[in-house]
């Protein structure tokens, strides 16, 4: 790859410039807030000079509800040979696309595995991507020319690419993302009217859990919105959980024995279970996270 | 202070063992499971040998529910001047010890916010405590030498000394600390029988999350069991926050346009609280927290 083109010169756009940049890549940059994309070009992530032929591949990094209609646009004007894009929900922009009079055979869906609360140009890094997956959902229509593009994308950000079906993957972020952050927001918000004092008695473990309710809501109200119902399905099984927890925890107090058995019996299992649930998510790490998990 | 006990070598008391030897005090270990015990000492942690006057204080990082009847056992035997503990909850203990027979004179309930999901000497450090908070409970019986040493000790480990009522600890803790554990708990819980795929495809902010669900069971119910209800009341209002989440999402996709807007209006309005709870937590820290956090 000699050329790319970034749309949207935010945290992930511009990481993907920088790391293209870095590797030798020509990018041009382009957002609709040009104070974004001059911030981006002032720390070399490229240049907002519009290229004078078609790129070998355009990144759109733009919310997930514009995605269908910026590519059916800069398709338009011909600006690259192959598109991708690096929103976290992938079916509704597939659709969108089509819906959008957008060409499905130049473009295939990209999500890299990276971010977090953070946003803007400025939190940007070449290394964003480095080790992280970066999953990709070719459609029946995409051509072969634009998965080989995008898989090199991977490669010289450093990333790991994984081949994805996109409702398999909207499911798996909603498990493994969109529900948790909600549940992070729940538990944050808590803390807005709590005494000071009580919020001042929190360990590392909450700041770990709330970490990521820091989040732009803006953002975050797109992506709920573009995957709604599979986050609302995880979160019904956290609710069921939930309300077990509640009850084992008030019949604890309870003068009937068998009940109290019983409601210690129930939380410890829901505990043993989050044990082996944080061993199965450990044990499918490429890398083994540090030191809390002795995982065998 | 030269001289002092630990009862009970696991992360907790090792780390007040090493950081006191650390700074000169001689210290009595002692555990009923002889090979922790021997394994501190190993570490350098202190001695096994018992003591041949008493000490000047006794720390008994013992399981809560322990340490009424642990209190009264060491009191009978005149092993302290004065004692405290290191339990996560502090309000049942303090009557336990008064049921049990102990002296509450001699003793100030003790709560160091320091150690997670790592257990046994093996994990312990002389700086888990450093700049952690160490909140003291005295009651209306507690000595004022028995509150000095306590503050001396949190002064040797290097923590940050809050004198605390313990209903109003156990509150605090439960709101940050043990609904959050038993959510995260609920969170990988539903990992364990997700596809390989599914779980492969989770960033940073899932293993921050659900860190904490890899504490040890029998001592997160041995937590849960002494502050039940303080922990419901805390579960019961992210109940009702999860099921207006839920709510908000499935009329996301409704077909009437008004209940589309207000469900998004309420979706975003709980990111903001969100957003909002965090910084209320980040500006409660003596240390403000990396990057994440852009708290004016």
């Amino acid at each position: 790859m000699r050329t790319a083109a970034v749309i949207g010169t935010g945290l992930i756009g511009t990481s993907v410039a920088l790391a293209l940049t870095r590797r030798g890549v020509t990018v041009y940059l382009d957002d609709a807030d040009t104070t974004a994309a001059a911030t981006a070009e002032a720390m070399g992530a490229g240049s907002m000079a519009a290229p004078e032929s078609p790129v070998e591949l355009a990144v759109l990094a733009v919310p997930p509800a514009h995605i269908g209609s910026v590519l059916a646009r800069v398709q338009g004007r011909g600006l690259a040979h192959a598109y991708t894009d690096v929103a976290s929900v992938k079916a509704r922009p597939h659709h969108e696309i089509q819906s959008a009079g957008a060409d499905p055979a130049g473009y295939i869906g990209g999500h890299p595995l990276a971010g977090g609360e953070r946003s803007g140009p400025l939190a940007a890094s070449a290394d964003l991507f480095e080790g992280r997956l970066w999953v990709l959902t070719p459609s029946a229509h995409t051509e072969r020319l634009v998965l080989n593009r995008a898989l090199e994308l991977v490669s010289l950000c450093s990333g790991v690419p994984v081949i994805m079906d996109t409702v398999a993957h909207d499911r798996a972020v909603a498990l493994t993302s969109h529900a948790p952050h909600l549940i992070a927001t729940i538990m944050a918000a808590r803390l807005e009217n709590a005494a000071d004092e009580s919020v001042r008695v929190s360990g590392q473990g909450l700041r770990d859990v709330i970490r990521i309710a820091a989040g732009d809501p803006s953002l975050w109200r797109d992506i709920l919105d573009a995957n709604a119902d599979a986050v609302a399905d995880v979160l019904d099984t956290y609710a069921a959980d939930l309300g077990g927890a509640v009850t084992a925890l008030r019949a604890l107090g309870s003068a009937d024995e068998t009940r109290r058995k019983q409601a210690g019996a129930d939380l410890d299992d829901l505990l043993r279970r989050g044990n082996r649930g944080m061993h199965a998510w450990c044990g499918n790490r490429a890398r083994r996270p540090p030191v809390f998990c002795r995982c065998p």
